[in-house]
């Protein structure tokens, strides 16, 4: 019986006692260690596969955690954390308190760069190579590896036109699997097609931006990558290596089906399966409620058209883009690209739906202020994942839009409180809205089944009351109503769903100010700067006195965890609530 | 005598009837036109002066304003201006209530994309090329002109990667000089250097992007340049234009320091000298107190590093990149990298400094969260041109910052309100702060003549007592304070200096809510969400319930004028201020 390699190996150390020639057998073995606790504890499977062997390589040529390596995103990092001492622990991947989904600096040594948005790695680990330098270590080796789809990104071209005027110690590795979580898309994908297929000769982009540039090698051939590697550690300067990889590698489904594989939820170890879950009727996801609604007022309106910058399956514009293609775009990890492209767009008297997770609406920042709501162009943004996402973490949670959207003049700002509501507000905004407007909505389903309901135009600015009371006014935006409605099921106090954060309904508010002592506000947004604060801006104006207190998310980082937990554990969820209210 | 061609052109539709044998004629008369306004009503005169001959091409060849043309940053466009039915009121250039110093939507139909900021163009031509192709117009054209320095910014390769993957009618023309405002940087301007000296083969970087790429060419060669822009009429598709120019063509001094004539003040149209300035003492500029202060404490810590993208001169960041060249470093337009580039350094024990103005530091929202706050690592942000900058108007004001930064965990945030407390701040944030920190201080000069004073170390948090007075309390953030006190001078209400925008100073907060009834709070930043806001849900928490009145930039973007109209049309200036306080 073949002894295991994989249970010797507690941290890179361990790895680089071992033979080259038993490496392919590790690789095996880290495959199944993948494999087999992702299909039961959920996470993210595909990168990971496709980066077995580069993980192992990486580790076994250079010298972790004294060099530093820098995983662009994050997602496929999971072979290295358990190379680095969190084998044992893995399986606490993605919860409460368990190990993080992506590198964190805080989790381990060998986490040298926090990462989970992409085109990230080249800038810090060119950081991280100048300072070497400049310390006078010209020994220390600084890698970035980084996906085809995230090199598209634009911050991922300035730290590569920035590293090629330094002698900085830099590697970039270039992970080409043609695949983001969807497809990759861009000339630049083309590009590197045609350099695999030998059509494009080998001097090319990377080397006009200066960097000594080899391959393409195959990324799955453990001796390859290891010479090249062995190479490149004494070449000095800024190196450019290009592997090519399968997403997916070693398990047929997950080759095969790129896309559903890149975090598949439960599946069977042995034969990749994915379970047909049962069909018990739920309400549907917010993102599908998106994405049919779209193609549903697209035939209609022929000036709709719909954008998203790499995530066509999360965000489900995906049912445009199949059914309506020549209107629907997906413009790769390219969020700043996607927003001023829409204002141009809207400048020629189309209605562009551009949908950006909340998150990633934070790289699209100054476009948003700059193009879109300086020249008041009536672009549409649908922040998707707005709020706590839950296991995807601190990265990931959309809990600041509020906060840094309130202070734009011109811009619109909504949040459904449920499935109807968003439909309504898509066809509201479409129907002719001289300015821009932002829906926010978070991951996941919603509560009503019956959803597909005709649309109703939404009054801009009107708020709707949810319950009447006495003494105290709960005023909640989008879908923390649901916790709210809960929290106050047996209490006397009133429940306004307030909408619209900006403008807000100031008649209403009037009235709210005037027959309440106490107003609680409840958003899952920052307090800082956020929905809460439009009121207390609303009550200064109009010298209310009243009691406020705001509910929301606190000003800390909030790690990753089921988001009931999460809610929990900052005060957000039903129960929570009530016993807060009942105290007032 | 020869007749004005220029007098005869009111719109492009005149110029198109001239002969192209009398362009040259026009060219010279053009650029004098602009030299004699520039001279004495002062603005932007180098890069206009580079374009003189591509922007007459452009309208001569292109049937503008049908045909969309879009200024990248738009410092080129005074020439478009003159020549689209602005030569009559070009003199108002950047003056309250005249013309725009940027291309601007709401001015002329000719501006079809507003603009400001750099690398946009791109995108925003592509959009609306897109959108002409939906429509079925195959005819119409879509030009971006984009300079060296414009197209080295991430954004604008996210544009060209999804443009060579369309059929949309996109002419994109590189305006090749050399330099934005400071000289261009980076690995791509010096592969255009190389193409241009022919050690670069043609095909090259663009036609790796899937563009039909044309050139180099001499931009000042109006035959030349018609014959090409004629038969890049008739191409399909995604097309890319190289044309070489020189900035501040036709004025000796303005072609020899590139630098100093991008926006050199009032100077003599004649000989192009700019006269010597009487040299009364007076206080220095902000940006110079930031760039002596670095290098006095970078000499001290060898830890410390500068980075600007692409603002040496205007930051003065430029004494540091002289005196400390290894640690000194500009990164070209790319504010992206350049945060994550000080994290990345950060990680690794330097102490960086990361100077990117305000406006601009909106390119950068997601890597301060993502890349320095969530790891806390303490890169201290320097913010220049905050608060209101003038005649740059509503592109370039810095009056978001506090809002969109205050919902950050774990950043602090300064505004200083004199040349000391820059100096003092910057001293103690070098002295091992333990999470990142942005100081923000406004373009202009500062109060204090003998302002190279001994370090003295501030405590975070802690504000400063200006005045102690009855009843009402001010209180200001950063430069307002001069503002402040001028407009209290005789009233007796106290003044403090909160300084800190995030963490508060609480202890002296209670201390003022308690012994106060009215609290007005000063601040050159929105006040939606802004440091007024702050102190709202500060007074919210504990349950405060004293009037107050936040003062500041008001929830609608502002345009240009001097920086003392601006404030007086919003009621910040001394005179508005003492008012208001007296009718409390």
């Amino acid at each position: 019986m073949q002894k295991n390699l994989l249970n010797q190996i507690d941290s890179p150390k361990d790895l680089r006692l071992l033979k080259q020639k038993d490496l392919p057998q590790l690789a095996k073995e880290l495959r199944e260690f993948i494999i087999n606790i992702v299909a039961t504890k959920e996470g993210h499977l595909g990168a990971s596969l496709g980066v077995v062997e580069l993980t192992i390589a990486l580790h076994y040529v250079f010298n972790t955690p004294e060099d530093q390596l820098v995983w662009d995103v994050g997602h496929q990092a999971y072979g290295h954390k358990i190379l680095t001492a969190r084998k044992n622990n893995f399986e606490t991947n993605r919860q409460l308190g368990g190990l993080s989904g992506f590198p964190k600096r805080d989790e381990s040594i060998f986490d040298t760069f926090g990462v989970g948005h992409a085109s990230t790695s080249i800038s810090a680990a060119l950081g991280m190579a100048i300072a070497s330098r400049l310390k006078g270590d010209l020994e220390k080796q600084h890698i970035a590896v980084i996906g085809d789809a995230s090199i598209a990104g634009g911050m991922a071209f300035e730290g590569l036109n920035h590293a090629g005027v330094t002698k900085a110690n830099l590697l970039v590795i270039l992970n080409d699997n043609a695949i983001g979580i969807d497809p990759s898309v861009g000339a630049l994908k083309l590009y590197l097609t045609n350099v695999k297929k030998g059509t494009q000769k080998q001097d090319n982009i990377f080397e006009a931006l200066n960097f000594d540039y080899s391959g393409p090698i195959d990324g799955h051939d453990l001796d390859a990558v290891i010479a090249e590697l062995q190479r490149l550690k004494t070449v000095q300067g800024p190196k450019f290596l290009h592997i090519i990889t399968t997403k997916g590698k070693g398990l047929k489904q997950a080759e095969k089906d790129q896309v559903k594989y890149h975090a598949p939820g439960k599946f069977n170890a042995q034969t990749g399966d994915i379970p047909v879950k049962a069909t018990t009727i739920q309400p549907p996801k917010y993102q599908d409620v998106f994405g049919h609604t779209i193609v549903e007022l697209a035939k209609e309106n022929k000036n709709i058209v719909g954008i998203t910058p790499a995530m066509p399956t999360g965000s489900s514009l995906k049912f445009m883009m199949d059914s309506l293609p020549d209107r629907a775009f997906d413009v790769g990890i390219a969020e700043q690209h996607a927003v001023t492209l829409a204002a141009g767009m809207a400048t020629q008297g189309l209605i562009p739906f551009c949908n950006i997770y909340s998150t990633f609406l934070q790289r699209a920042y100054d476009q948003i202020i700059h193009d879109v709501a300086l020249q008041n162009l009536p672009v549409i943004f649908c922040l998707d994942r707005a709020g706590l996402v839950g296991e995807d973490g601190a990265t990931h949670h959309g809990v600041y839009d509020l906060s840094y959207l309130r202070c734009i003049p011109n811009l619109i700002i909504f949040a459904p409180r449920n499935e109807v509501e968003l439909r309504n507000i898509m066809y509201t905004a479409q129907l002719g809205l001289k300015q821009p407007i932002a829906i926010r909505y978070p991951r996941g389903r919603g509560v009503i089944i019956d959803w597909k309901q005709g649309f109703t135009k939404i009054n801009i600015a009107e708020a709707v009351i949810l319950q009447e009371g006495e003494n105290i006014a709960v005023l909640s935006i989008g879908t923390m109503a649901k916790n709210v409605s809960e929290a106050i099921t047996n209490l006397n106090v009133s429940h306004y769903d307030m909408r619209f954060v900006k403008p807000l309904d100031e008649t209403l508010l009037h009235r709210i100010c005037k027959t309440h002592h106490t107003i609680i506000t409840v958003e899952d947004n920052s307090v800082r700067g956020g929905f809460g604060s439009a009121i207390l801006e609303f009550m200064a104006e109009h010298k209310y006195t009243n009691t406020i207190k705001l509910l929301g998310i606190p000003d800390t980082f909030i790690e990753h965890g089921k988001v009931t937990q999460l809610q929990q554990s900052i005060g957000l969820d039903p129960e929570s609530l009530k016993v807060f209210i009942e105290n007032i």
